[in-house]
């Protein structure tokens, strides 16, 4: 096999035998593809599409490029959620302590904040202390003591996704549906589940703005689960307004707290159960959706998942006092009102952009090597169908430095789209894929 | 601008601006734009396509990328002859020296052989001492003194083209008219020639097997050489069987001779003397094709353009005996008979196989590092409509080793096709493009 016929077929719109995906990666790996030549495979596949059985090879190929965990000591199920990101989701800090506190293991390995989406990392290490890049081996002793660990991808899990993904980022390849579905698999199917619970986010805050891209995704990525023998299910959620009242690392981080606490916006309460749930029937823990439900709700309400988020906070070295005080969070030490210049319904926003102002105000990464600052947060007081009249406000901006002030303030504002006539309440979950 | 927006345009099917041609070309020769994003560029461009107007951006930006010859000292027109290649294709050497004996300069930069395509400069260096690499001031001063001056790619000519051209070799992005008509103009218009006569292959020993795909070419390379300034036309000229009855380095020089001494064979003679009628219409030289037709045979009846070619070769170095005493060229040891099994009229050629098989033998090159055995060679004695009988021998085989030869043999014996009907012999040129 050489590079030159691999590139060719994929050019020339032709599908790889597994053969050629495995000899591709492997030879990619070890220097002998340099990444000029994978970066033209990478945009001839971004132009011609992979078919499904392509993407089964390649998510085996990367998967099986670094370690595979395994918890054989465990005696109970293990699953996890993967979210496609958006603004103000957060339901991974939710999600794991309930799960957890209900008898599964969640051990999750999750991404870094980049461009308008946040990052499950990032929002942990607003807690003083909280540390997310474990060994392998503290990683299962802190999954064995309190059922969830929550770290970055380590060197080990599929390298070649790592750099591949980087690659792509580098060269205008990262949108495609196939490429991302094979990343986000390889990456999750390493992490030893026996199932997973994809939340697959579609509208302007999204990455995948149409719902039927958004579908497409979800379908190719319960199937490759399924093919590799791991239960799925993707709930295609709204994210045509930001989930919660909050965005921002320590606002966030609080705003789980509160949604522990039995409190919190209704939106990301409703939707931390209802994942939840699902990871509970998947992993055998509850013989139905609905009874999963009710465990969740019950789970939090008798304060069982707070402890645990408590007890795991402390295991990975973070400041546990942070549940009773939120002091001992970073904040940011003045506020700027984004007020309504318009009388009507709140119709729709434009709601990428509140993610890009966030980052703009040192919130979240404009670049990969960007420092955040977690006390910088936008607080959102409307949701859509809201009636909101002139002067009153739309968003609290909490921020250090006025730097980049005016500028986010505009976006800002900008992003909030009115009617004259009553607008319905967003539907949450707008689709079940693989149910 | 950044590299991220100008892959995604063409990614996405866009025109890019002439600006963003130049930014691209600038930061990739600065290193601001890294491999790999080109390759990305490339692919994009290889499956989108490029306009004539981005044609035309390219070509100017990779010939501004370096230096551009003028020859302000020398007192008459300067023309040039671009051939896309093929097997036993010699014109060069023969034209060069009748179109300088008619008074014109021929300043000719030259390639190099490449899988079943042989190059001028390695023909030329079969002859011993002959040397292609002349600095830009030797170049001069031979053009000066013998009206014609036959030299390689140096530094300073397009090293944009050189480093893309190494970069479309190694990511399958070569095969497209757009990027190949600004690979070869921004070359050509570096000579400082004021017109260029193309000769462009179609068949099945050309890079473009399709006439359709020969014909776009030679029309975007016309309009793009049109657009700079300069007088063109393209002949498109059939390569659906050798050109001549030789393949290979010293084969080819010999055969070469023989024409400027009135001999040879009569398709290469033909096609020598219609591109030379065309350079001196072009030039200026004669007032129509036909005055031009006239006068090249009138040059070589009178021996002038064979001392014209002899006073090169010791301009360059070379062993002018050559002319004289074949014996001065590297000659092969052995020879084998590929003969006809078949009877019948000869159909059809796989005439990009005998150059497959003549690198195979050491008179190619397979890859760029091989070094060339110019004794090695192929002597066709049919050509297309020809009576053949079961026992003739179609090709004898001048080789030194035997390591390929089998192989070699063999590709050759599959690559005659015959009918049981009379078959018309080829016409060699098919069309004219720009006149």
């Amino acid at each position: 096999m050489n590079a030159l016929e691999v590139i060719g077929r994929k050019r020339d719109g032709g599908e790889h035998p597994r053969e050629e995906i495995d000899w591709l990666l492997a030879a990619y790996l070890k220097g002998d593809v340099p990444d000029y030549q994978m970066a033209a495979w990478l945009m001839a596949t971004w132009i011609r599409g992979v078919s499904r059985a392509e993407i089964a090879a390649l998510t085996e190929a990367m998967l099986h490029s670094g370690e595979v965990i395994a918890f054989p000591e465990l005696p109970g199920k293990k699953v996890d959620k993967h979210s496609t990101g958006g603004v103000g989701d957060k339901t991974s800090l939710i999600l794991a302590p309930i799960v957890a506190a209900g008898g599964l293991y969640v051990p999750m390995i999750s991404g870094r904040g980049l461009g308008h989406t946040g990052g499950t990392l990032d929002k942990l290490e607003a807690i003083p202390g909280f540390n997310t890049a474990l060994s392998l081996a503290d990683f299962r002793r802190v999954l064995a003591a309190c059922g969830m660990a929550l770290i970055g991808q380590t060197a080990e899990i599929a390298p070649a996704d790592k750099e591949i993904y980087a690659l792509r980022d580098a060269t205008s390849t990262v949108e495609n549906v196939g490429l991302i579905c094979a990343s986000i698999m390889s990456k999750k199917l390493a992490e030893g589940i026996d199932a997973l619970v994809l939340d697959v986010k579609t509208g302007s805050g999204a990455f995948m703005q149409k719902e039927e891209d958004s579908v497409r995704l979800a379908e190719l990525m319960v199937e490759t689960a399924r093919r590799m023998g791991k239960k799925a299910v993707a709930l295609i959620t709204d994210m045509d307004q930001p989930l919660g009242r909050f965005a921002g690392h320590s606002h966030e981080v609080i705003e789980s707290i509160e949604v522990l606490k039995g409190r919190g916006a209704a939106d990301l309460r409703d939707l931390s159960i209802e994942l939840s749930a699902w990871m509970f029937y998947l992993g055998e823990r509850t013989k139905s959706v609905d009874e999963g439900r009710e465990l969740a709700q019950r789970l939090v309400a008798s304060g069982e998942a707070l402890q645990r988020f408590k007890q795991g906070i402390a295991l990975q070295g973070g400041d546990a006092r942070v549940i009773e005080d939120y002091a001992v969070l970073p904040q940011a030490k003045n506020h700027d009102e984004v007020k309504s210049t318009a009388t009507g319904f709140l119709a729709a926003t434009h709601c990428m952009e509140f993610g890009i102002a966030l980052a703009m105000l040192g919130g979240g990464r404009e670049k990969k090597e960007d420092t955040i600052d977690p006390g910088v947060g936008l607080e959102f007081h409307k949701r859509i169908g809201d009636r909101v009249n002139a002067g009153d406000t739309l968003v609290t901006i909490h921020y250090n430095s006025a730097a980049k002030l005016a500028e986010a303030h505009q976006r800002i504002a900008q992003s909030f789209i009115f009617s004259d006539q009553p607008v319905p309440a967003k539907k949450l979950v707008r689709r079940l894929i693989g149910a």
